[in-house]
């Protein structure tokens, strides 16, 4: 394969996202997927939409770090959205998942993408941002779509793959791939390098 | 659902394209898929982007046309690439697959896709576009690809929804789902009113 010099490491993802392991896979490289504790995904209040990224990816890599021997390499990802200076994470019930669609609908927001690439004794933290734009939802749709598909695990309340994303996205910039959870052209090319 | 009142039809597409059965079903309506003969994708001409999409799409809804009954609605579409004054069609062969990719590489391309949708007393044909950025690829990369996806059944000589499409590309505007062949906001939309 075309990134042969990381087979000297394994490849370890740290991730529960089924979307983030289908990611990883399309790059073509063996990993292992481990899963540990939830780490609460709070950051210190001055922080701004790219630093949070980083800083939530880099936090979930510091729990596994311990424990990383020198043929590993650690990958970690965390995803957010942010839409007029909201950040939104995780929503906590359907009350909140409807809200944050609501806040999208007829809206464009930010889907930032922290990537954490660590080895034992070499780190690369960064991060990737698309531009999504929302179609006005009715009422109807949003209600259909969190009841039918309960969007709790995702930033933001919706997963672009999901039905959601194919009758109301209208346009991307950016990568499609970074607002699904990884970015794996910017993944490609730092393993290229590292 | 929320597209109910198409209920009343019988939905059909006739594409040979997995991507647009894939495609279609994300959006939760029942169909059926019918593949007719290979219609040659020829086109006069005088027609641009666009106009050649739109033609294609209808040239290939026409061939089932005659055998329209009333309780049926049929959906074609037809993707094209165009890049500096260039239209791309399927790559005849892996030379032809390698010089397309080749010309892709590294720079900015527009994908079009036209969709004609036909029922027995209303046609409603329309485009969307998409445009494509790649980075610049290898020879190795190129050859890698087409020799392990084979891409002979996709304009342009790639998925972006395969390993190309992951490692290589850097940004999209416009609709992802366009690039893999299928508007679908657009169709929902125009099955909204229709």
């Amino acid at each position: 394969m075309l990134i042969d010099h990381i087979r000297k490491y394994k490849v370890i993802l740290a991730s529960r996202s089924p979307r983030r392991h289908q990611l990883l896979s399309g790059l073509g490289i063996d990993f292992e997927v481990i899963v540990g504790n939830d780490v609460p995904e709070v950051y210190p209040d001055n922080l701004h939409d790219e630093e949070i990224a980083i800083f939530l990816a880099e936090l979930k890599a510091r729990s596994f770090k311990p424990e990383l021997d020198s043929g590993q390499l650690l990958i970690t990802a965390d995803t957010i959205v942010s839409i007029n200076g909201e950040i939104l994470g995780k929503p906590v019930d359907r009350t909140d998942a409807v809200r944050m669609i609501e806040l999208l609908s007829g809206q464009m927001h930010k889907v930032i993408t922290g990537v954490c690439i660590w080895s034992v004794n070499k780190k690369i933290s960064f991060t990737d941002i698309s531009s999504v734009w929302f179609s006005r939802l009715d009422e109807e749709e949003i209600t259909w779509y969190v009841d039918h598909y309960k969007p709790y695990d995702k930033a933001g309340a919706y997963g672009v793959q999901e039905w959601i994303g194919y009758i109301g996205i209208d346009r991307v910039e950016g990568s499609f791939f970074n607002v699904m959870g990884l970015p794996v052209h910017r993944v490609y090319e730092e393993l290229k390098k590292f």
